[in-house]
């Protein structure tokens, strides 16, 4: 029998009246002759108040212990979810993190997925048992209980889809498929039907925030086809895979944008072979993210490297980078905050020169400064500044043809 | 170093805040030089709105998922007092039941502990760390969570403390100590400074409710000295060792009762061997626990069985018994409900014969009449009409002279 993996977000399993309907949802999918394993989130907003009440007692709490009080959400929802399918006369086992082999590197709360060692799994599955596993939860190789970070339960469900080769992924949201933009925000944003997965990677990172891009990028790996779908609405959602076919007047299939982006800006006394590698290498061993980066050695002026953060890591980066100071070797830090990152996404846009260009001059025509500037095969990003951010986007829609109701995205 | 084992209970830890103030206690017994092991449950009512929840999906919840489900109780309390600890500057680190190395038979929902493997704290004891343990719960040989059933905390308490080689035990809870009767029912009750094992096993077993007897069966069979002590005020609590001291006049030292009795009888058309036997052992096997046992063989008369069980455990005794008819060759069943247990308990009793008589005696005088008896070296219990028990419970606290205010319960 194919094997189906199903994954609910926090919404969808709010309440137990919630979690009563994902349980005919799977009774559904069953009836059609999979085996099934079903990936949960914790309930609505049981993450927020466990944080809460860490916070009530220390404003620093461990990382390790955040992660053993954060991963009892998901065990709720699992048993709860197990209990509601056996009332519906499902046999159905539920698997935490550990229990379902879910084996992350030793890095809490924002662990990856090593490796899955799915026998319990699919013993269940054999058994002829729907397999209730919990998101977002693992084990490291020192038995710590892990959490793999924002979107990690997505990741969960694609690891285990390619652990047990099964023939799809679903990911059911609040929303019911994936949008040329953010409908709430850019006038016009259509349902896409199908999305290639580097472009949803670079949606995904982008910050349209329907699907985590670790797990875009372990379906892409090992081409585990995967659908955004809705968990209230019985529609079509958006499938994504390796080829698509890309209509020719859409080169442009999204264009995603995300407020909260800093510029920092590293000084350097004079410019030396090796600083760059090594302040990026550094971030990195200390898990800070950073986006876009641009060097400028212009004669006559302090050599500098400017590159992108998000404003939460804001406190991390500048803390790493005054640790590291002596190796790194810099002068000073500046940084500039109140920016947003505004991206046009498109597989086509490799075959169609000119996309880039004709970005810059609309966003010239509308007045709205760019700050820095990233291309890749598939996108280009611009930093701006947050004020003009859902400005630049509507712009940009529009100006690629995704607003126009004549048309239908495919 | 010595080790030191800890436990709160529930509403111990009801709270961030309690939590907070439970951290400075340990905070302090740290201080007196000692290594530490805390065991806890979960915060206050967190596990009633966890069965609430299973029972707003299902009426009959597995029980391996209710292990589940319910273990993440003690999960978030480990989380948060490790928090609490860090706070004041004190290494701590916390386990789950299967990080604890705590292994159970293969029963839902009541497993017993089989063994534990303690490297893993032992570890964390070596590094100068408090070990903050969960109660309650544990691991099967086929990796499932199971749970200990009812006061299941205080069991693994004293199992880690004999698997570490601990000096001491102390169980905080709200009552400051093991009275003489429960104060809140019986006029003139009052704390007892020492008590013996065995007596504390026949309180325990008999409803005194302050500790669970496989606790206190688990620190008699490795002789761990226990203490019951307040969470709140700082008094001394009630010492349970092997030997204590025992005042000549007072032979019994407790009196103690449990409503919600019901009393079964079984009758056959014949008696025959072996019945008595079976009938039990089923019920064993089941899990069912029995209480008082009587045989009835008047020749004349059809031939029978009577026994007692907890109210709530009614409708899985029946069951059972209507499951194995076959077997076990009962003619039928009848049983009679509203009834209670009240048991007087002494070391002295075994060196003082006549106690029984008096009970019985006292008992004639009130007009209360006697369904059951059974007797033991060290108590004897009755079973009585339950709009009796208080009413028998103070008379018997005031004829073996508990309730006496010159004489100081040792």
């Amino acid at each position: 029998m194919s094997t189906l993996v199903v994954k609910f977000g926090g919404t969808s399993v709010a309440t137990t009246e919630r979690i009563m309907h994902v349980a005919k949802r799977i009774q559904r999918e069953k009836q059609n002759g999979y085996d099934i394993v079903v990936v949960v989130s914790a309930m609505g907003k049981t993450t927020d108040q466990l944080v809460d009440m860490a916070h009530e007692i220390s404003e620093s709490p461990s990382k390790r212990e955040m992660d053993v009080l954060l991963t009892t959400g998901e065990q709720v929802t699992i048993s709860l979810l197990s209990i509601a399918l056996h009332k519906l006369g499902i046999e159905a086992k539920s698997f935490t993190g550990w229990q379902a082999g879910i084996v992350t590197e030793h890095v809490p709360s924002n662990a990856r997925i090593e490796n899955i060692k799915p026998k319990a799994v699919n013993d269940a599955l054999k058994a002829g048992e729907v397999a209730v596993v919990a998101g977002f939860q693992g084990i490291d190789d020192e038995g710590n209980i892990t959490t793999l970070g924002r979107g990690g339960s997505d990741t969960t469900a694609v690891a285990i889809a390619s652990a047990l080769n099964a023939e799809r992924c679903d990911i059911y949201t609040d929303v019911d498929g994936v949008y040329t933009s953010d409908p709430r925000f850019v006038k016009g944003a259509r349902k896409l039907k199908e999305l290639s997965y580097d472009e949803m990677l670079e949606l995904a990172n982008l910050g349209a925030g329907v699907l985590h891009p670790r797990s875009v990028e372990v379906a892409k790996n090992h081409n585990i086809p995967m659908s955004v779908r809705s968990s209230y609405e019985d529609v079509e959602g958006t499938i994504l895979k390796e080829e698509i076919e890309v209509e020719k007047d859409l080169v442009v299939r999204g264009v995603a944008f995300e407020p909260d982006i800093i510029r920092l800006t590293v000084y350097y006394k004079e410019a030396y072979n090796g600083s760059l590698a090594n302040i990026f290498t550094t971030l990195a061993k200390n898990h800070v993210n950073v986006d876009i980066i641009v060097q400028t050695i212009i004669q006559g002026t302090q050599p500098s490297v400017s590159f992108s953060v998000k404003k939460e890591n804001l406190q991390d980066t500048l803390q790493v980078l005054s640790e590291h100071k002596d190796i790194l070797g810099y002068d000073h830090i500046d940084y500039e905050g109140e920016l947003a990152k505004v991206s046009i996404v498109g597989s086509g846009m490799v075959s169609n020169p000119g996309v880039a260009a004709s970005m810059f001059d609309r966003l010239y025509r509308e007045g709205i400064p760019v700050k820095m500037v990233s291309t890749s095969e598939i996108k280009v990003s611009v930093v701006v500044p947050q004020e003009d951010m859902l400005k630049a986007a509507n712009a940009l829609h529009e100006e690629f043809g995704l607003s126009l109701k004549e048309k239908v995205a495919q």
